[in-house]
């Protein structure tokens, strides 16, 4: 079955970050991920582009009224018109959730998938440290590569 | 730009429902719009496998948690998690709406997509009588093509 | 156990629905309801000002971000976000709903609150004639008293 | 203006984060904010009893359909029918958060309290380092008196 894979990160990126956001698309693309992400710019966007480049289904789950105003690489947009609670549907479509760097929109993504049981990985993004000891935490990834790996395992070629 | 229609309608219908439904479905992939639905049976399910039977691209809003939950015809499929306010979801994202019969639930998208001022096309559905006279109403269709005529203009072939 | 009436209606209203609304939001307050509504203009103030004046407690459920932004006469208020899809939350909240006039955002309400399953009371509202004859239709009133009446019973005193 | 604080945290806690709920709903029932909550158990339920013992009003903004779903010290309840996305309609009612302990769902609401820009207060809650340091972190307090006082200032008696 296709898997659905998020990746979320921040709208204002460093380059570094839309690196990795565009390699992480392109790989999933190449996997035959369905890229689900927000719609908008910075990683978003990168990831969108990656996926774009390498022929990738991207769905962006938008926070606003309008399904054209998501970034150009998106192959199909939904117009939530949920504002920041449109991250709960990106959360819940995703079966696993890819996270680069990031700031807090992507950290409510992050806690929202994780309260919902689904796979989450973390590339250069927040450190957590639970309240309860024993709470799981993320996975970390230390490559765009190693995130791809995780999330759907090893490209055997 | 790919216009995005929604089918809408009841989970249980009649077969004429059905059949209405499926060659709306087929018409609207031939004609390369992307078909939104709510993912489950009956008429949305029906206007899906019409698409799907013309290689069209169906996206269903789902309302529950599991994305796998929708009906067999889904290209994609979208978990809200939101229960019965997905369906204002769906009415945000289409560009034009056809409802085919309907039940309580597809009144509710009906008037959600009027509020939000879209094109809203009805086949043999709800009669309204708006409280003030001066509210314009759905377009009445009174067949499966002339509803996808008036949603996005005759095939010219 | 107290009960949760919403009262609905358009934003921009008559002068007889404000009178309407205004008595029926001051009945459900000497009846120790508590009023629900969507936090704005017209049938919603009228009804939040009738309940104010009698002492009763209006929650209204904003569409928007700030809890600030509704009508004067609310006791508390919820700032949903969610712009139109905060009318499933309206339907979901109330026991009973009475719509006072209304357009299609009312509509929509009336709808959504059918479809839970909740009693919903019409006065000079929608004319509603389903696609299936089956289906049941809101309960007509023709008085404000009546419509609370019909909501929470007759006053004993 | 009456202000708004939430009390966010799990609906299974330690008997100190009940104890530090209870408090921190008791004080600020004393200083008359209105307590928004998520209406379940747990820290919820404290803060809720806290506040109801001081006769103070707390609203429950519930996940499921059912407005008498919630713990019994809610003065009034939202049925949201949201699931978890409702965490977000917690962050935008709220002027001014305080998370007592916290497992993934309190973290979502932290991060979208801080991504809408309100104030935020960690009482032994989630340790949060952001991606990009420049990042503000939430305000931290070291016992359910400090807590208050940040969110609403100390009590002048």
């Amino acid at each position: 079955m296709t898997k659905y894979i998020a990746v979320i990160g921040p709208a204002v990126c460093s380059s570094a970050e839309r690196d990795d956001a565009y390699k992480i698309g392109e790989m999933l693309a190449a996997r035959e991920s369905v890229l689900i992400c927000g719609g908008g710019s910075g990683v978003m966007e990168a990831a969108a582009q990656g996926a774009h480049s390498a022929n990738g289904v991207v769905i962006g789950i938008l926070p606003g009224n309008d399904h054209t105003a998501g970034n150009p690489f998106l192959t199909y947009a939904i117009a939530s018109g949920l504002g920041e609670a449109r991250n709960a549907i990106i959360a819940r479509t995703a079966d696993t959730l890819i996270a680069v760097g990031g700031e807090y929109g992507t950290l409510s993504e992050i806690a929202l998938a994780m309260k919902m049981g689904k796979k989450v990985i973390l590339l250069n993004s927040w450190q957590l440290q639970p309240a309860r000891p024993a709470d799981r935490i993320p996975l970390i990834a230390h490559s765009a590569a190693e995130a791809v790996e995780i999330a759907i395992g090893r490209h055997s070629s």
